[in-house]
């Protein structure tokens, strides 16, 4: 029999987890039987709801229940959407585990290395670092890298800043709220182009947009946050199915929240 | 003779700011006369040679110079980037003054209400707050205020999450970065849409995703950061050419820094 509990200490492997950490059983019995396993990026009620018919009773979720990175019990006492989630949660009997920090420190970092790994650009990494990997790609403009992983990712647009032609070998790979000036602005001292999913839009743009007011091509891409950070709750199922291979995991992907009009 | 210091004493006028204020004179001497006076939601190195041109010696921004809200100076100092555009700002003898926090504070908000007397939506106003406003538009549906907004701002595109045949006649407006979860969500309790500046993906879209997957109709538009506060500086610009008419005042908008591919 295979519990909550074996999965748990199986995603928990050789990391250690903070006390302020957000990893953790949301809800159900550590002791139950796994019949299933669903992986998504985002608890969403469409993908709790999957769990129903594919009979899976764990959801092993990157970020948050309620809409805040952390715990915020002001929000969640007073808002009447959330308690119907939580009403929800209860009728399904699933248990949820949060995978977030010690995916992060998987070495490499687990959503990094999915999401290179979804770009098919495993062969050109040059440098791994816990918040990025830097990636030599030889021949490339802005405007080809942005085709390439627009259609690696299924994403049907993407936002960027720089020229499009601009030559871009040298290039950053972050995931998530990682695109924050503090984190990429020192990167771009040494490579061309910087891809992440989010961050403040005072900051790296601005960054990018005064380097090209200079003559310094630079440039960068934003993903968008689930978009950057799916591949590697789909690469985090696969390493279940293959150390579980008895019982099904289904990765559910993120259903684009984003629409342009 | 109109010195810097009667303009920064005009914007500050009925305002107290906290010590821990990002606004003040960055570059330049408050005892210098005017000659002219620019006015930007950001800083960036086109706005600053402009000035030249225009035969400005002060630029009132609304954002930082450093790709920062807060001053960073290990960003500062190891970036090679900073360095000339500081030596471009001395080379022009340009004063800066930032006005971030006290336009802001000005009641009503002054970049929200630049942004909604832009939008030529003041006839609907029905509640006014330090951090939104709420609009009651009759017969709205999200697309349609979509399409006036993207209209009257002269944006392409827009973001938005929601069905957008929507009915949405009550709305709340909110500037730059206040499209965080814990000041938008409490919000959506009581209005349809909320539209913003810029806000983390894994809150408040978030919360309209799950709101739909309830069939409760709720929507969110995101403008950008400088869609969002571009017109309220447009509107400082116009409040300063009042007060002092014998100096030219010309208000800089922002070129689109993000383009889709």
């Amino acid at each position: 029999m295979i519990t909550v509990q074996d999965v748990i200490d199986q995603l928990e492997e050789g990391v250690m987890l903070d006390s302020s950490t957000v990893d953790g059983l949301m809800y159900g019995d550590s002791k139950d039987e796994i019949k299933g396993i669903t992986v998504s990026f985002m608890p969403s009620i469409d993908v709790i709801k999957k769990n129903v018919d594919l009979k899976a009773n764990l959801l092993i979720t990157h970020e948050a229940l309620f809409y805040q990175h952390h715990s915020n019990q002001a929000l969640e006492k007073n808002n009447s959407l959330v308690e119907e989630k939580k009403s929800i949660i209860e009728q399904t009997n699933l248990a949820i585990y949060r995978n977030h920090d010690a995916i992060h420190r998987y070495q490499p970092d687990g959503i990094t290395h999915g999401l290179i790994a979804e770009l098919d650009w495993q062969q050109y990494v040059n440098e791994q670092e816990s918040a990025y990997s830097i990636l030599h790609i030889p021949n490339s403009t802005l405007a080809k890298v942005a085709t390439q992983v627009k259609q690696k990712l299924g994403i049907n647009y993407l936002r960027f800043v720089g020229n499009k032609d601009m030559k871009c070998e040298k290039i950053a790979v972050l995931v998530g709220y990682r695109g924050n000036g503090p984190t990429t602005i020192p990167l771009l001292e040494k490579v061309d182009l910087v891809i992440y999913g989010e961050g403040p839009e005072w900051e790296t743009p601005e960054f990018v947009w005064d380097a090209s007011q200079l003559g310094v091509p630079k440039g960068l891409i934003q993903l968008g946050h689930a978009e950057s950070e799916d591949p590697g709750m789909k690469w985090l199922a696969n390493q279940l199915k293959d150390r579980f291979p008895s019982i099904p995991v289904t990765f559910l992907p993120t259903v684009r929240r984003f629409q342009l009009i």
